[in-house]
């Protein structure tokens, strides 16, 4: 498994993200061989309200935006960001305003803060990095909805292979054509779908790269939130989530056939967006007819993440991307919460042994992808001890539900995070993220929980003296010998230990010689 | 209130406890103004087993006890800890053992770690030392109570005044009258209360100095767990846990009337501790007798804090303890998420200038009690962004709840937690903590919850560029007039959405001018 890459010295970055909807300041940290978000301030400026009519910035909406950056601008010089620390990136409202000019030098003025209107081809390309660095999509789609317009970039290889951007956004085509109070009518839906259909033309590409279909912005995740509401799951953040093209129907479907005003009270939909997101699920779904994605998979990175990304990842060539989300994703967990990097990759490399060796001789499947979660939960099983070394088990499980691993599902991270939970005792059980699980998970846990925990009582002096361990099995017995160096009693008397949750995990008894 | 001492630079002190039943090893750093364990290791090695019968330690016992000590160093070495950081104590086992020097010498020679092997009155010191500095105890006694012995140590001034040690320990007691397996009888349990109160004649001061007790050692801690478990109160930890007389006498009748091994079953009662537990409760409940102490105060901290703040408290004097246990606590906490702190305190400064202003004007009773927690929650409300940031509030009471701060009884604790909860946005209710508060505390929350949201909303550009803010009460309405450099329209916009919650907790409407 890769190491973390050598960052030393703290970098920061301020990004500005005044969108047709909100304004949000995001400050990202990257120090130490991790990086994470460390500040964000929200204003709901609405900027773009009223230009519809008049195709211009109003007066009170530029007056809340000028205000807003101003206190953006004392949030920074506060924090001690220079100007080179700071990227203030605009969207289609302020793109597509007549006044544009006269509201970019009034915010140098009053804020001093210098605004890039991103072009469309640019906006794509940050919702392209976004997409491809928070998930692994190799070979497909992203698909970006904003407020004001939709972003398609069709993505091979990891690189981004064509993109088009269109005024599609979900505020757009609620006022072009869901402008009305009562319950969304099908003729109304059948023209957003055949407007949208036309517009898509424009890219025949759409779907050839694959099938697979990964959403980037506040609707998708909203969609995300209300689909994971319907399934009962617990609510532990959308990175990751997939929701199927039946599930988008079937939202469609009940936010149409309520009034506007109450298409707030369908659970999981915010009550903020509960006017546009009738339109941006019938974007969404013509998208998928159209290029025949079966489903969508969300990321809760954006445009912000993007930034970031193109400056953080600079050094990684063109495009800035992980070459390896997942591993970059645990890897950047575990260094923020400072863990004996020693020990951890030592746990890592006993426990992956052991795996390795009961696969060879039969006693599991050997799954590539259990062995990689069993991985990530050995190199994370320790950063509870950041919150209190007491339970630092359940604090590594909350630290790692809160954090979220971008690349994994939400059932790969909750297999994570229940590893590392039964790392020291107890007998594993799915416990709050039952609902998260597929048939044949509890056994998947049980024998990660027992292998992490075998390296850890071989590694309990810390010092790497039990170098390797040896795997023999002989009828219904697993006989482990120790490969180390001095007195290895304790790590023998703690192994043992183990017999009951091995013998449910693997169906044989262990010893250790 | 003050500020955190300037600490700078790592220290690390490894502190290993040698105790009649278990040995652990505990690591404790300090850094940039704060301190905390980070590192454990638990071996249950019992070596004192089989002593009573021949006043030796055992060969089995023995051995045990030398492989654990080769791991601890084998875990030092691995650690970087040179040996000045390394303080291995012993206590009543090894204190008390004829072959102690056959013990001592095959240790330095196995290990290299020398032992100190503590007197009675060094024992004792350790403990007054966790007491006073985890608890607000300035006039009373502390009770802590071993395997092996009991120690109690009479406080006046936060001084320790008059102290003295028995062999009154838990195991020894049970060994000595309670070694049977069937239900205690009456005439057993006042066999051990005569014999305890005979030896507690050696100590006439015993209650003189105040009516507070708190008591120090896992037997103590234990009886807490159940009495909460008992009151169905959340299992956050004992830490300020108060047990009443009435709890303790109780919890003795449940556990003597089951044979001894159905005493596990009690709700709270550890699994391996239930057969000595009846004995100590039996002590603890005389020496509550003969001192007159209505309850017990629960403390999480031990011999091996004591040993602990001996050292890194050595430049507060003598007795080395905190002037102020509820700020240091709440400083060290804070200190350990490293938020911003001229922002933190100047969020807490605008907070308690509100407090103090809204009660000058009659309009909440200004009770100082409230006003600390008030400040606490300003002080620590951020600390979740450690997490992450989205839902930061929320990781902000994971963190309060987990770490604990010593000095706050549960409730406060719980207050304080609740108060950062809401920092941002909701109305505030005791959610899961319900169980912990008094009657009023709702009230007493959403005072609380909306200075801090007011404080944070006027220091939104992170600045201090609200300076102060003046309070007008004027009818039915109050009214803020800001102190401030600059444009400030966002602040008061942002502090105008406090409203409704304002209205609730002052029962007046809130004007920013």
């Amino acid at each position: 498994m890769p190491t973390a890459p050598p960052v030393t010295g703290r970098r920061r970055l301020a990004v500005c993200d005044l969108g047709s909807n909100s304004f949000r300041l995001v400050v990202f940290t990257s120090q130490d061989g991790w990086w994470r978000r460390t500040d964000e301030i929200y204003q709901p400026v609405r900027i773009g309200e009223g230009m519809a009519a008049t195709g211009e910035l109003g007066a009170a909406p530029m007056r809340r935006a000028l205000e807003t950056l101003e206190v953006f601008a004392h949030f920074c010089s506060a924090s001690g960001l220079e100007s080179d620390e700071i990227d203030a990136v605009a969207t289609s409202a302020i793109r597509d305003a007549a006044n544009q000019e006269a509201f970019l030098s009034k915010a140098v003025k009053r804020a001093g803060i210098p605004i890039r209107v991103l072009s469309r081809e640019e906006e794509a390309t940050y919702g392209f990095l976004a997409a491809v660095n928070s998930t692994t999509l190799a070979d497909g789609c992203v698909l970006e909805i904003g407020g004001g317009s939709l972003q398609l970039v069709s993505v091979v290889g990891r690189h981004a292979a064509e993109s088009a951007s269109w005024r599609l956004g979900a505020v757009r085509m609620t006022e072009r054509f869901l402008d009305d109070d009562g319950p969304a009518t099908k003729k109304q839906l059948d023209r957003v779908r055949a407007h949208t259909r036309d517009r898509l033309e424009r890219a025949p590409w759409l779907g050839r790269s694959g099938d697979r279909l990964v959403g980037v912005g506040g609707t998708v995740r909203n969609l995300a939130v209300a689909a994971q509401r319907e399934a009962d799951l617990p609510s532990g953040g959308v990175q990751g989530y997939v929701i199927s093209r039946e599930t988008i129907d079937g939202l469609v479907d009940k936010l149409a056939s309520l009034p506007r005003a109450d298409r707030g009270k369908v659970r999981g939909i915010k009550p903020g967006r509960a006017d546009v997101i009738l339109a941006g699920a019938v974007v969404i779904q013509t998208v998928m007819e159209v290029g025949g994605f079966p489903a969508l998979e969300t990321t809760e990175a954006g445009l912000r993440e993007g930034v970031f990304f193109s400056r953080f990842l600079a050094d990684r060539g063109d495009p800035p991307v992980f070459d390896d989300v997942r591993s970059a994703s645990v890897l950047n967990l575990a260094a923020q919460y400072g863990v004996d990097p020693d020990h951890t990759a030592h746990v890592a490399k006993l426990a992956l042994s052991l795996f390795d060796a009961l696969a060879a001789a039969g006693l599991h499947p050997g799954d590539p992808m259990e062995r990689e979660l069993l991985w990530a939960a050995s190199t994370l099983h320790d950063i509870g001890v950041a919150v209190d070394y007491d339970d630092h088990h359940k604090h590594t499980r909350y630290l790692v539900l809160s954090a979220g691993l971008p690349g994994f599902s939400p059932r790969e991270v909750a297999l994570i995070a229940q590893a590392a939970r039964y790392h020291r005792k107890g007998m594993p059980s799915a416990g709050p993220l039952a609902a998260l699980l597929r048939k044949g998970d509890n056994a998947v846990l049980d024998r990660c929980a027992v292998l992490l925990r075998l390296a850890e009582d071989l590694e309990r002096s810390r010092d790497q003296a039990v170098r390797d361990v040896a795997v023999a099995v002989d009828g219904d017995a697993v006989t482990l010998t120790l490969d180390a160096e001095g007195d290895v009693s304790v790590p023998r008397w703690a192994a043992r230990r183990e017999n009951e949750l091995f013998s449910r995990a693997y169906g044989r008894k262990l010893l250790v010689a």
